[in-house]
């Protein structure tokens, strides 16, 4: 079942699994290295570890040493040594990057691969293999002037009117940032999720007409999480339909109160084969 | 125990725990991103899975799917779903950044900090979470031609010898990246490790002298593994005195076979809180 | 798809999960209870830990600790601590049961279970939890004096002389357990499968007429494996249409040495939810 | 630093590992294995999920499919197949025994090993490979009865009381089991851990003096949880000095209610090499 609404399908040929990934082309990235003029690299990822704002059922990151320092003290070895260590996590379970086979609906997957091809051996289509390197612009957009008890959605008009305030337009194959402000309210313990904006469900409308390539935010699902039973519907349209790469659970106070608008962004998903998202660290140059 | 040779212990102030990562300064950072001129992207890590060829003790990396495509075609839920997954892995169990507590001797870490700061929590000091994103201009140094029954140690004459022919310098700050055809064997079978190239244990010197902040290579440790009991000498002058980035288990073939010499390297390490070590898609940009 | 061969399905109910194991009756473990006169404890499982002798392409166990005396030595705390750990495992990574939702074929599962109720979940049918302890009189059928270049099948005739050569017959009940001697050997370093005597396929008709309700042997699958594609024959019958319990890697070398021929057999399977296997240490009490 | 108070130090021999289990002599066995009258067997052990009621900073069991019926479904295969997972467990996040080396003090392990001996590679003393299958004669205490704002801490008094009522003493060499009614309210939902008795911390004398070889209940810890900073005072003196046996995190609702007294106990650790705890489901059988 294709869209609907807009949709990437077949854009970049029948077999393509990269998605608007592929808007990333090597003028794209020229230009995007260009951007920069402080050499400023601000971090966007979250420390990976057991207090990571997981979403759904998901367990935050564990972290285990195989051997440390502790080892060869209890054996009197004070010379040299060497540590080593494990982690366990959901993919999605710290700064991440959604796979483009995250979601489906009409029994199909971005690009029209079947869901069937999504198995306990991973996703045969649209694998996180074959995501590659995600090298843009960037647009931070700060929105936590919202936040309170009646914080609204955040819509094209929001957006419009923030460029038009900046007297910038976003271009073909740049990425939006939005900073709700709930990541560091949350990281400093439990908050009311329905006090900080999100993306409005059809603000992927604005996205297609301005051929936006990614789309990231400070919380858990960039749009309103918690109606279970519904496919969110950013998401359907963002992923499924227009093939996005989507970011979430970034940490954006950094860039933003330094008064970032817009930087060069770089993006390394690990090349997990047949996975469905990958734990990421995105980092943003000024 | 201080070194008895070069060290960069102090030089970033009593209190570091970045190393030569500090080299990548703003105007650093500005000139690499100066550096392409095709915009391509090359994705430097190996698909991580169970074929990984990992080092020493440590398992490859498992995938587990939570929930998949398979569990709604069970159900007879051919509209939509989700799919989500989980990673167990060795940090070092696919291309990785070693962190600066990975080793020590001495009983000191990099810039002297104790080893019994690594503990089953992990790193108190140098861990993966301080270390930062990784922005700076990398060499490849391509030694194939060596492969055979006596490769040889990859010496400092030889790389002076490379570079002569090419016709530059690496600048400080600069990271050297160094293929030996190990990896594209091993990743088809098991291979005679003897048969490639590693660099030579006092390679560090040249490293010192002419300020390198980050040393790569496509084996499991740069240098040759394999004698138990005894620190890897290279390591223990690179990372424990000289605080440099260390990134191994690299894929360099296509950027090497494309004829890349240089480029702009980006890496973006999870911030693992205490980690030492993280997997890495290392992003090489000609 | 009903069996064509013994089943055992309806025989406890239209919604029954337990299978054989509804044959431990009170009075069937009252009698077992009774049947040592040694008191001597014997432990069948193998250890958990790295060099396990797993099947296909499952990961050995892996062991994590999260804290340890090493910490309290790094840190000087010589006084009092403690230690707590984790386990990665395979439940069939180690001496195991197989639970009844392991294996199926014609679309169902033992008792006409749809496969279908088998998901990422785990089993919502014949999950492990359902289970129960398993207390028995279990017979050691020896034929270590097998092993060599030709080993053959043991058949329904070798078992039925072995019983008639100690003067007695298995009960409605009762468990077998198979010693090949495949574990001592394999412990010790890989090992040619072909020269261990492995059950017959056709060994299930045996095992209904006698109402046998647990088999188990010292090796991966107890009968032969390795034949991809196929599904194990007597897997098929044993599990899928009598419900039958299967103990897999158990180490019986202890008990064979000492003359053991029978015993008191108790298997407290953890209680893992929509678990589809459990890692036993199984208790031969002679 | 052997213990103040009672010790089972060197009863044993001075290589010992087992500690009390020593006490489950043939002839206790075999005593231990008259004693059921009904043939009934009861699981102690709560179900493995992500539910468990652990304690500390542990996480509750995860388990993950690496086929299941799913994966067939949608491949179409609706004949044959086969299904197999993986737990990730802390071993005390579920019912559990603890491992002689889960505490020290005095810088000493039970039978005055070293602390030393527990690093990240486990207990290379005490671990749970040593320890072997437990047979026994175990009573169930139920104190359920003191559930409120003021339970009280149970005494060596309140036990005596009990037994009296009984007309029954227990043996050298028998278990305790516990039942606060925590674990049923537990598993329901967040409890006020206050208003449940728990064991006094001067029990252990009375522990030593009838010479008991077990101790468990249905609660976290047996005795009183949450003074961070303090080696509990009852495992203290339990696992340390006397080597005794705990279980934790029993279910006992199920023989209580069925108005069992006392009865067999079998509890089979997993072998896990120098593991520090093991997740059981004992059986008790009446």
């Amino acid at each position: 079942m294709s869209a609907t609404g807009p949709s990437n399908w077949g854009r970049w040929g029948a077999e393509d699994e990269r998605g608007a990934a592929n808007l990333f082309t090597p003028e794209k990235v020229l230009g995007a290295l260009r951007h920069p003029t402080a050499g400023q690299v601000y971090e966007l990822g979250i420390e990976v570890n057991r207090n990571a704002p997981v979403g759904g059922e998901r367990v935050p990151p564990m972290h285990f040493m195989t051997h440390d320092g502790g080892d060869f003290a209890a054996l009197g070895r004070d010379d040299w040594g060497t540590a080593d260590d494990y982690v366990v996590l959901a993919t999605q379970g710290t700064t991440h990057v959604d796979g483009l086979a995250h979601m489906w609906y009409g029994g199909q997957l971005y690009n029209g691969f079947s869901y069937r091809e999504v198995r306990s051996s991973g996703a045969a289509r649209l694998g996180l293999e074959k995501l590659g390197g995600l090298v843009t612009v960037a647009h931070l957009l700060d929105f936590t002037d919202r936040i309170g008890p009646e914080p609204g959605e955040i819509t094209a008009d929001d957006v419009d009117a923030l460029f038009a305030d900046r007297g910038v337009r976003p271009a073909p194959g740049d990425g939006l940032l939005f900073r709700t402000g709930w990541m560091e309210h949350r990281l400093r313990g439990p908050v009311d999720e329905s006090t900080f904006p999100v993306v409005a469900p059809d603000f992927a409308d604005w996205l297609a007409t301005n051929d936006i390539a990614l789309i990231g935010a400070d919380n858990i699902a960039v749009e309103a999480t918690g109606r279970r039973g519904v496919l969110p519907p950013l998401h359907r349209v963002v992923i499924r339909d227009l093939g996005l790469v989507m970011l979430e659970l970034l940490h954006l106070r950094e860039p933003a109160e330094a008064g970032v608008h817009s930087g060069l962004l770089v993006v390394a998903p690990l090349r997990i084969s047949r996975g469905v998202g990958s734990p990421v660290n995105p980092l943003l140059i000024a």
